[in-house]
This record gives C-alpha cells, sequence and structure tokens, in this order.
C-alpha cells in the first residue's frame, strides 16, 4: 500500500469542519495530540488509535500554557517534515495532521490590552493563583483554564506548577476543536494520562480516553522527544531511572511490599548514577 | 396548534444519544439552561432560540458548584410540574426538558473518598484556593473546575467566590453533554453572560452563544425566579434597583459622563430605599 500523506490542517474551524462532516458520514474520529519532533512512541499512539476509530487525527502542537516562562518552550525541539515522514510511514498512515499556529491567540487588541492585566494579576497571584505560563506572559487574552484540583498537585505538579492546568486547559481545546470520539494518551506520561480520564469524566465530553503503553529504546530508556537532548554521559545516568524501577519491580514480586523500602531502592539507584531526583512516588 | 408535550430526559448518556441523532439529520439544536421555577424571563430565551435552531432542550438542574454552602440551595424554589405547563405554552414549545439527578455524583465509593480529600484540601485552600462549593461540602468526587480568571474576579463574584467557577464548569458539563450548536444566556446575569462568551472563546467550544434582553415585571423589577421569596416590603424597596439604573441613564443621555457621579446616582437611590449594596459599578 503506498503510504498515505495526511491533509496538513492549521485553521481551527477547518478543522472541526472536517471532523464534522467525517461523522456526519457515520465514520469515527481519533485523536493522537502531540507536541511533534515524533518517536516510536507516538508511532505506538497512533496504532493504537487504529484499533478504535476509522479516521486519525495527529494534532502537532507545542502548548505554551503547559510551560513556565523558565522552562523550555523556545529549545523545545521540532522537525515538521520530518514529523509527515514518519506518520507517512506508520501502517495505515494518519488522515490529517492539525498542526495550528497559536490557539490562544485571539486576535485583538482588545485582548491584548486584557491579557496583560490578566498577566499582572497572575503574577501578583489574585485569580491566577500566581501561576504563570508562557501564555500570560506573551500578554494574549486567554484567561480561561480547567484545573484538576486534587491530581495537579502532587508528583509533577510540584516541580512544574503550570504544567497540568496548562495540558487540562489545551486538551480542552483540542477536544472542542477535533470533536473525536476517541483520545489517545501515552502512560509514559501517567499522571498527565490519569489528570485527563478524570477531566473528561468530571466535565462530561463524550470522548473516550485511551491509555497507551511506554514505548522503550532497547536499553529500557522511555522515547521522549527531550532525549534528543542528552548528552552521552547523561543518556548513560538516564537509564538508572528504567533500571531502578525494574529494580522496585523485582523487589515487590519477592514479597517486598514496604513502599519505603522500595522507593529508597529507586531513589538510591538514581544518586548512585549522579541524577538529581524531583520525586519517586511508591503506593499500592 | 396543540401544546407540545416536551420529551423528559435525566439520563446523561441518552441526552448526548438524543442530541447526536438529532443533528446527524441535520437538524441543529439550541439549549437554554436553567434551574428551573421558570418565568417570563425563561420564556423569552426559549423564543429567541426559536429564532436560530430547529430544536430546543431546555436543562433544569439547580447546581450544587456554584452555591456556597451558606447560600440558599436547600430552599432555592423549584415547580417541575409548573415548569413543563410553562414550557408547553410557549409558541413552539420545546423538544426536550433535560432533568438530571445530579451531574457530580460518579458513583463509586473511591471518588467519595478521593472527594473527601478534595473538599479537605479546598478548605485549607490549597488546589481549591480556599473556595468550597456544595459539591466539595457534600463530598462528592468531582475535581475538575473551569475558571474564567479575569472576569469571575469582580462585581459579584466579589460576594459570591465560588459562583463563576460553579456556572462555567456547569455550562461546560451541559455543553458537552448536549452538544448543542447555539445556547442562549439572560442579560440579566450579565456578567455571567459575560464569563460564558469567553469561557466559550478560550476552550473552543463549537456553540454560538447568545446573549437575551432583560425581560422585567410592569413596575420595572427584573423577572427571577428569586423574587418569589420577596415579602411585600423587600418588593417594593427593590423597585429601587431598576429605578435607580434608569435615573443614571437619564443622566448619562443629558450629558453626566463622570462616573463616579452616576454610580452616586445609583447607591444613593438605593440605601435612601433602605436597600443593602453588593455593588454598583458604571464604566464607560
Amino acid at each position: 500500500m503506498a503510504a498515505k500523506e495526511p491533509e496538513i490542517i492549521r485553521d481551527k474551524d477547518q478543522m472541526r469542519r472536517w471532523s464534522r462532516a467525517m461523522r456526519s458520514q457515520g465514520k469515527t474520529v481519533g485523536l493522537v495530540p502531540t507536541m511533534g519532533y515524533l518517536h516510536d512512541g507516538h508511532v505506538s499512539l497512533i496504532r493504537e488509535a487504529h484499533n478504535h476509530t476509522d479516521l486519525i487525527v495527529v494534532s502537532i502542537y507545542v502548548n505554551p500554557g503547559q510551560f513556565s516562562p523558565s522552562e523550555d518552550l523556545s529549545t523545545y525541539p521540532s522537525d515538521f517534515h520530518g514529523d509527515i515522514q514518519k506518520l507517512m510511514a506508520v501502517p495505515g498512515g494518519v488522515d490529517v495532521v492539525f498542526n495550528p499556529h497559536n490557539l490562544y491567540d485571539y486576535g485583538t487588541s482588545k485582548n491584548a490590552n486584557a491579557a496583560a492585566r490578566a498577566s499582572d494579576d497572575a503574577r501578583v497571584g489574585n485569580g491566577g493563583n500566581g501561576v504563570v505560563s508562557c501564555v500570560e506572559e506573551n500578554g494574549l487574552g486567554h484567561e480561561t483554564w480547567v484545573r484538576v484540583e486534587r491530581l495537579e498537585k502532587g508528583m509533577c505538579g510540584q516541580s512544574r506548577p503550570v504544567f497540568f492546568r496548562g495540558v487540562a486547559t489545551v486538551v480542552s481545546k483540542l477536544f472542542n476543536i477535533v470533536e473525536p470520539d476517541v483520545a489517545v494518551f501515552g502512560k509514559k506520561d501517567y499522571q498527565q494520562w490519569r489528570i485527563i480520564q478524570r477531566m473528561v469524566r468530571d466535565l462530561d465530553f463524550g470522548i473516550r480516553v485511551i491509555g497507551s503503553e511506554i514505548v522503550r529504546e532497547k536499553d529500557g530508556l522511555a522515547m521522549s522527544s527531550r532525549n534528543v537532548r542528552l548528552s552521552p554521559e547523561e543518556r548513560e545516568k538516564a537509564l538508572s531511572i528504567s533500571k531502578s524501577l525494574s529494580r522496585a519491580r523485582l523487589a515487590a514480586a519477592k514479597g517486598q511490599t514496604n513502599c519505603k523500602e522500595l522507593r529508597d531502592l529507586v531513589t538510591q539507584a538514581i544518586h548512585e548514577s549522579g541524577g538529581r531526583l524531583d520525586y519517586a512516588e511508591v503506593s499500592m
């Protein structure tokens, strides 16, 4: 079968029209949200989506709403042409790549002014609870945020206070633009997956959320677009994450049920390898 | 034409199935969200909706998410049978009354436990920013909230800290359940109408929001379900609201452009009548 070239859509309304037209023909639509620089982990999400729907939309959008100004928005890796080639190589391909320019720019100067105020408010911590993402920082008029208030707090939420607010919000936007029947998320970002499931339940989205298993390099490193930025030394150290987790899993299989003991196995191994740890949590 | 009896739907999934079935037949669906105890103001929203869509869904749901535990959730007036009679008397009637039992109960004990924690969290002010509605108070598992962070702050938001968070969230839920093409809101609740417009823009809902004009009693009092609770004396005093606003409008028409002067006209008239004022704002 010849590689299928996806249709590239950059406009929100055009995206929604496409999706509604397909669904009016009785076709089901799956959404795989990505920030691009695609790897085999993304490919596995698309393969999973093919198990559930007739048509696949892959969104490629680096979401400023989930980056704090001190994070790596400007240096996040990207290769749109390479991404399209990868997508064409996926069995069954994908039908649409949704690649919007800016999902937060509503294009009136009035908004920009409002945004400046919203940004100030956020900085001084009223309303935005002191949380400022690159959206406020850029003075855009956007001021509506979806928060999953309990699940967003722990683990990654502690070191990245704007992250899950930004993820829940942009996923809501993508859900409302693409109006998919099914959306697929990777379990590598486990807390994100659980937060999206909770959001879909709590806001009654008519969308089925599917979690797809982690895909690892041969040596065990979980695939991630950011891995490309690791130096050879860092790349080596990073293996301590999967190795230490396997070690803890083995210990648990052998009967170790003390979560603190299991967590210490993980933290020790990572520290020994010279890694700095944001958190490790083990619970049953 | 014989009065049309609306179909009454209480189940979320059944509601969404109905709406999707109608839209798959090319019909457009309008939503008029209400908390019941319908009056001519609500009727005007339905008449407005008839100008825009083939089919009309009226939701009747008293939303615990927008009431603080100290507010009047338990005493909010209700008359479901009377509401149905009113709806049957509207020219063209309505097609569906969506009357769910509880939009926040996801029916697992696990949620209840999670909810207890979420409620505690909210009370101590982390995550929920100290904001607690009757949803947390009832220990339900719901933890996802939509906030329009700038517009929710001023005016009614100052005296009712959970109100707009609860409105934006339940309207998101109703939008995702009913999936309407158009939704109609009354301008009596002006800040609410503007917040819903902003939310629809910021979260990219594929829904057109229409604002419908205030409907007043002959003597000028804006119609509201809560008016039934006014004693004759309070009912008389309440007229000072519309009278003082008309007075300010007249002064502005005559060239008074000082907002503080105009606001003082309003506050004075209300205080003279013995009314207690949460706020009065005049801006240009």
